[in-house]
């Protein structure tokens, strides 16, 4: 079976206490997609924010001493640079014009996943708003994904996705950061291979290339979109989290 | 458009100096698929490698005192670890059971990406076998795309992943390490972001994405193959490379 994205056109602007499950609900009737069984709806990390009102104005945020610090050293706002700290566990690394820290949530990110380039708290034009991450991605996704599945009586995954840089590698790409009716991992150890006679040792980051795979189609300039629709996703679906995704800290090279 | 990707069902196990352009060919047939202008051949690295008869017989290693040395302390075959260090530019971490290096082509992975899992040379059960990464990844690209668009008259992208481990993530992700016809990174730079109204600063590591796709559809346990085809690909196709996506040593944070 194939896998096949498609992106949800005609998705309205996202606005403060919008009903994203409505939208979602809506936008796969004008794109007439009828929700299956194992299908999975990935939206922008963005969308979540927005509609959950993650808005906050830089000009009421007062940055503490260590931010005023840190932000002149990077050459950095450091109001924003407060925000950044206030939504980590730990600053990881840090260089003129970058910060990359480890997100509360326990991912690592620059600048705590904080949005300011695309700067308009609710309509509002002026530079002064950023947008964090959601509160709890994991428990948006649930709530999201039980709600359709009520609409339609089908098991769904639902899943939440930011673009991340990377170590190594030029380029974002999409990365989970909510989860929920889908497995973060699969583990394939045990399992044999594509020859049949040898065992496999691997275990696959599933979500995070389903992720990679719908920020492929929502990434573009022309028809963008934060809501796309996933038939085919290879595993089974069950339970799942963000965490499974999060190598403990002191499994970890490097950082 | 939806991103459309296709496993290609039935390949057959690939022998050194099999001729991937008619397998794949004949892959397409036989799974009803016609080339289209735009659409994308990925293929798994490991038969590119077979094809190309990169297998190496750890018989006939013979590890120098170095290798003996790494060998030992972090618990490895030394001649294993010899082919590493061969297949390497740089050791950038170790520790008991894993070897992280900058491969020759540039890119970090673990094991300089030799395959010791699947060990079959040519049919020999030994477990002896190990098979190294293809020489030139781009040019295997190159050479499979240009004799595909001869076949058929159209613009394709072919691409060559592996599935590596990263960074502070759990679960290996299909990567691409060979490209040919497609862009590696898109700059969206410049660009309006989905609400029209600012400028995007961030540059999508596309092929990887899509590396990411295919390796979800190849990954699955059952039904696993080497060879898929992706339509709907959403941004224009044109020359690209590896190169594009590697993070030059001296602008990384996390060597």
């Amino acid at each position: 079976m194939s896998l096949v994205i498609t992106p949800l056109l005609d998705i309205p602007l996202i606005k403060t206490g919008d009903d994203l499950v409505q939208i979602i609900w809506r936008g796969l009737r004008k794109n007439s997609i009828q929700l299956d069984d194992g299908d999975i709806i990935v939206l922008a990390q963005k969308i979540v924010s927005k509609a959950e009102d993650r808005w906050v104005n830089l000009a009421l945020v007062k940055p503490s001493f260590q931010a005023i610090e840190l932000a002149d050293k990077i050459e950095k706002d450091p109001r924003l640079i407060e925000l950044v700290l206030q939504e980590s566990n730990q600053v990881i690394r840090i260089r003129t014009g970058t910060i990359i820290v480890e997100h509360r949530l326990g991912f690592i990110c620059a600048n705590a996943g904080i949005d300011h380039s695309n700067v308009a708290g609710n309509g509002d034009q002026s530079s002064d708003w950023v947008l964090l991450l959601p509160k709890d991605p994991d428990a948006s996704a649930q709530a999201i994904r039980l709600n359709l599945e009520n609409l339609n009586g089908v098991k769904l995954g639902v899943m939440i996705i930011d673009s991340h840089g990377r170590a190594w590698r030029e380029g974002v790409v999409g990365v989970a950061i909510g989860i929920s009716g889908l497995p973060g991992l699969v583990d394939m150890r045990g399992k044999r291979d594509l020859f049949g006679y040898t065992l496999r040792i691997t275990t696959i980051g599933a979500a995070d290339e389903l992720a990679a795979a719908a920020s492929l189609v929502m990434g573009q300039a022309d028809e963008a979109t934060p809501i796309v629709h996933v038939r085919g996703f290879p595993y089974p679906l069950r339970e799942g989290n963000l965490k499974e995704l999060l190598r403990p800290k002191e499994q970890d090279l490097f950082r």
